[in-house]
């Protein structure tokens, strides 16, 4: 007894390594999604080119790392008979892990827009402050996941919104910028601009929803709904 | 035997009732969808905004099914032990009316553009078309989805992706048209036609995500990645 390969002790034990697996794989996806943004928010400020690839070739880690993830989720589901808060990780694990692959398809948008410009900077000059707080309010708001997650801090969690909000002043403080009389006006700025604020207030909202998943895992308690911007 | 509460063959029967209420449930989504497509499309072309509020308002209805629909499937993972295709139908289920429920708010957004700029239109002439063409192919593969789903069609699922091609050619077509150096140079026009591009653009990649997600289901096969614009 306690030494054979169906040895109960030795089956539960393995189940609960694999839930800390599926813990750490959405720790690692929020790191991956975090320094995609950090990278990008530096590459789009510095036109920085091979920054800007890194970013955008690193993206296919996180596609393969969700994979692994809802493999490893519905591998557990099909074998085990998870409850109450096991089975609330395992079905949150799939929306929150889609959630994070998402930010870091994101991030790669804003790494492709500095790509497109270059050499040129993606970013006029007066809103370069403005797009680079986005940026950093968004690699903050990631930060924060994967540190709730890892430590399974719903508190932490539970404060990731107020960090959209400010993604929301940003954002709109860099339409009032964009639609100044004063400045240049071409319509290719006006474009990549709307987009690359867009990038960034969804990052912040994915983040929000994930934040949201997480809470529901540690708490029990169904999330709002998100506020689908 | 055969009367009772707990009688084997009821609860298996009322399992399978189950199961057919969360198809029943992902078929609403998606019908609710095309609908709201269709309707923002309407509001767009014409600049009405009382069609606009009624996507607007009605998107809550697609957040409530998704919510039950998540509830519906918590319980079934959480009281049965789904294997094979049923155990497929439920961890796909969450992130195919996840998607659902983004395709809604997508419509949602577009009605938001039109209620925006009412009573001028939110497109400029030169663009109406376009647009119009977008909103069209959006409708379809909503409609597209509901009907594989409703059917169980794995092949008509599969079909999608071509949809949100003609989407793609649609949507390069429309930047061309917003550079072109002849057309008036507003910068507001050229934020909003970006935006309402970028959401249809959205609405197709979500409804291909879904398709691969029903593939999923019906055939067993992990649906390629997608292309994450």
């Amino acid at each position: 007894m306690g030494t054979g390969r169906d040895d109960p002790v030795q089956v539960r034990s393995q189940y609960h390594a694999d839930l800390d697996r599926v813990w750490g794989s959405l720790v690692d996806l929020a790191e991956l999604a975090r320094t995609a943004m950090v990278r990008a928010t530096a590459a789009l400020a510095d036109a920085d080119l091979a920054l800007a690839e890194r970013v955008i070739g690193g993206d296919a880690l996180l596609d393969a790392r969700r994979r692994d993830l809802e493999e490893l989720v519905f591998g557990l589901l099909a074998t085990q008979q998870p409850v109450a808060g096991d089975l609330r990780l395992l079905t949150a694990a799939l929306p929150a892990g889609a959630g994070l692959e998402r930010m870091g398809d994101l991030a790669a948008h804003i790494a492709r827009a500095a790509r497109l410009r270059y050499p040129d900077n993606a970013v006029p000059v007066e809103l370069r402050d403005t797009i680079a707080q986005m940026g950093r309010v968004a690699a903050e708001l990631a930060g924060d996941l994967a540190t709730a997650i890892g430590t399974r801090d719903a508190e932490l969690a539970a404060g990731v919104p107020a960090g959209d909000d400010a993604m929301d002043t940003l954002h709109r403080q860099m339409f009032t910028i964009l639609l100044a009389p004063s400045r240049d006006q071409r319509i290719e700025t006006a474009i990549d601009i709307s987009l690359l604020g867009r990038y960034h207030e969804r990052f912040a909202d994915q983040a929000v929803s994930v934040a949201r998943r997480i809470c529901f895992i540690l708490t029990g308690r169904q999330p709002a709904p998100d506020r689908d911007t």
